[in-house]
């Protein structure tokens, strides 16, 4: 039902009836040269590398591409410099993450001049919100910009859930065209989904990058994983087992994936959580020779050479490097 | 000792001796138009009340002045202002608050150039990064921009707290020239305090509006509490008792002060904490015709009437309203 | 592969290469007069009801069956009733939950004595231990009494995560035969069985009732849902199909079970969490005639009428209730 | 007001009037042989060595004690022992702490067959309670025990906070007597004591060690210092200079105490905070002869002979030791 990732139809009815998104959309890793500023060539082959490994949607500026330590014109230059790279091939969403709804208008407005086609919006930060003052931040940004949205529940960065009623009320009055789930509660994704059973246009997709299996056997209608900067080709796979009812494959398709992603914690003590997972993913595309530099965006740290040695023996098992 | 709240010398040597500010301190309210604009001439009389009511300082762009709701230009021009209306009259810090250090080290130059006299630091947020890291965000900041830094422990917006170790160790170096301390650990501080004895540059100051003479009795140096907006006299006076050591007429003081702060609970449930707080400061601010409207910016929930009607109550009872 | 959910075999060797335990091993509710006494004939309705349903084992003295409100006298007697019913029909786990090593060695000898299979066992409790000094509590219980240990990792009461390293080095050390994971970190369990995937014996467990096809599919052997008081069949029928790889059926079945599910939130607000949730089971076990009060043990409410209307509203959209 | 520790009246309506009891009420430890079994002697001389300190209260079988390792016998025999050797000089209060209503009921009536003064009752705990579940709890307790209750605050044991409208509820209501504080949340007990100073018998103590001088001088009636088992001369003296109102010379005092308290995070690291703190002030009795071993209940781990090394120099620091 999912198998096409971007529905193309002249039929408007039928289009809305379908999920805008679906399938493998990663975030896009931001390489830094060691000045920390943007490295575009770097970036170029970032994006080149996961379009030839067959990704359905370009998530950039999420998380994972360090999104909070760009400025606006920051980001207007790594969206327009995506959607030109891209030239079309998938569509792209920007995350226009910040604390407080008049800044992410502003940043949602730069992301639709700047070609985005969809935008991904959290929760409030730093200030503490109410689910009914979370609610209407989506509101005010839907009223202000002509822009698909999709919610962002990642409650270990803006330390506050998106509650099921909030999220499902949102998704019925047409606020929000899907979620993007790394909350880790696959329990609550699922009622999101059951709610939601009835609009076959509303999508949701998870975060996750080792749950992967499951949460597609429950439903969902894609997967966001940052790994898959390191390993397109193994996610698109893990999709397309899933889309052909192949379980058993699947399952060991993650199970592969899931010894990759033990690179994130081979940093972790001298580095927080934060740098010690994207660290991992610049590391290994470095070694991969994706990107130039695995510099972190500061104040975090990147991997050291002895922590960039032991990532290389991960890629090593997996098949990645020789 | 601190009864001198901005010491002034030419000698050098005295001058780097002692805390480079102490007193009252208030994070100063920002009045908001019902479009959600800032009030100006409402600033102005905020500002205005705070300085009548004989506070040794201003700290625009906190927490209570909803930075975080503010972009670039907005916040450069509630700096200016605030810079013209109060001429020289006391010190002026700025909070330069956003989640990560380059956009703070921006934050900082702005704020310079408007003519704070220094800056107040958060650790990072959204992000997750470790106590080193922190540190690093501090020391790259004291790096780039020559204003004095004072570190600003907010964990229940930024979800990380300066560790003791942190903070001394910052202190210690130079990068910091002081501490404003939101946490409610005051056990931490009285051993940041010790610490930093030998030091006499060095002034910590509570975020606190209901342990203020606690908190002085330990050697604090200020207090930074957002309902002196709507009492300044009040923790003037507290102050000058502390000073005077008439702990038990601080005590009376304080007691008062803690009947008026009941005006932050009113509207809890219907909106969230933070909205139930600086929107009881403003609904009361505009009960005592200090500013024209209460509104909070968005998505923030003002208080209702019968919300303010509560909080008029409230003033009546501790004397500010008749 | 875990088709048999009980092993049994007189070739000790191949015995020891078989997890101890596989299938639906439900926690059972322990039923209350209003008194707040055990009702022993609502409590052997209440086994047979799950042994008619086909589960595969018994799970007394769990958290669902409100472990911590019955003194050592009493859940002797909850043991005792229960292996007397039970009749050596499945296996029997008996929870040993208290906050410290002695007293749950104490507990763990009531239980060996009176008959349990195996015991359960989680990290300590109000005091506050480091994952080292929970490998020794475990080790010290494995070294004092002679009975299979089952880790019992469930945050959400004892406030600590068993860690995965804590977990697989007991594991590989013999200490414990398997895990329940009521911890709702599925990633984390993954890894779990990922690491133990050379030990046949090892088995792992999920509390959770809404992701079981998902916990299954990734391997684990088997399910400990504390809904099954209220629905055994449906559990037995999930887990059948998922032994079948029938995952579709299987997934409708869970959907199924999540409908039922929302009976847990109906009180929630007027009571805890806690209660809301044992407690909804116990209403719906009492409006299908299983037991005959609702009661829940001290302090906590039992649902009132209006909240059993609800429940049963939900009963017969599932096709438990005529 | 309060100068007078353990109130002696004929006149019944005066009695009444007044707290039942003030002072410095140290949580007494609970010595253990290498075995685990309680150390009576070492026992005898840690009271003496409290009652030589001039204390005014024993609590015996608080967090500091272990109380959670000691199951019903145990915990009998240490009140009994600790109420023959106290002999009447003081008022003894006995926690009774276990998770649920009627196995606290259980310990009360021990306690007070036992010859306890008055008990200590924390929020049920590995079950999640509401509020009005939680005042249900204590009043459970009222009507099946005659005894006085002190509500025991403590968050960091029990995960959920005793919330000021429900012990407000219960002081007025006669439920409990008074509330000893471990939340760290000095303002919330401040307005308790606001909330509660018309009823003269009620009265709030704190367990802090390190903000004692600031919690008396906000009007609390006592406090609970787990480090006084290690100087109790100390507490004793700064208690004396602030029932004064030598507030600069008690603030020194407390100053040193600071510094004796450091200990209780040197092992921290490889034990856990709970070892670390506890173990800590045993490794200070062992070292000033007043207990055998340092032992600390299973799984708990002891300070080895390096970190008693580190007390030990800190004892010299603050010349308890030469």
């Amino acid at each position: 039902m999912h198998s096409t990732p971007v529905p193309i139809s002249t039929d408007l009815k039928v289009f809305s009836k379908m999920p805008l998104f679906t399938g493998v959309v990663p975030p896009v890793v931001t390489p830094l040269h060691s000045d920390f500023s943007v490295d575009l060539p770097s970036f170029t082959r970032t994006i080149e590398n996961l379009l030839d490994g067959g990704v359905h949607g370009l998530f950039v500026l999420g998380s994972t591409s360090e999104v909070v330590f760009h400025d606006e014109a920051g980001r207007r230059a790594i969206i327009e410099h995506a959607v030109k790279v891209n030239n079309g091939r998938v569509p792209i969403f920007a995350g226009v993450i910040d604390p407080t709804t008049d800044r992410v208008i502003n940043h949602a407005r730069t992301a639709r001049s700047a070609g985005a086609d969809a935008v991904v919006v959290t929760a409030p930060f730093y200030t503490r919100t109410s689910q009914p003052e979370i609610g209407d931040h989506f509101r005010y940004i839907k009223d202000a910009v002509d822009i698909p949205i999709i919610a962002y529940d990642i409650p270990v960065c803006v330390h506050v859930k998106l509650e099921r009623r909030t999220t499902v009320g949102l998704a019925s009055e047409g606020v929000i065209a899907g979620i993007k789930d790394s909350s880790g509660d696959d329990g609550n994704l699922r009622y999101v989904l059951k709610d939601m059973a009835n609009d076959p246009s509303f999508f949701g997709m998870t975060g996750s990058e080792i749950l992967v299996d499951s949460v597609l056997a429950m439903g969902a209608h894609g997967v966001v994983p940052g790994l898959a900067n390191v390993d397109p080709h193994g996610y698109v796979r893990l999709w397309n087992l899933m889309q052909a009812g192949q379980h058993a494959e699947a399952r060991l398709e993650q199970e592969r994936l899931l010894k990759l992603f033990e690179i994130v914690w081979i940093s972790l003590g001298r580095t927080s959580a934060g740098s010690a997972g994207v660290g991992a993913f610049k590391s290994a595309m470095k070694s991969l020779g994706i990107i130039a530099s695995n510099t972190m965006a500061r104040p975090q740290r990147s991997l050291n050479d002895e922590e960039t040695a032991k990532v290389e023996i991960i890629l090593r098992d997996v098949g990645l490097l020789r």
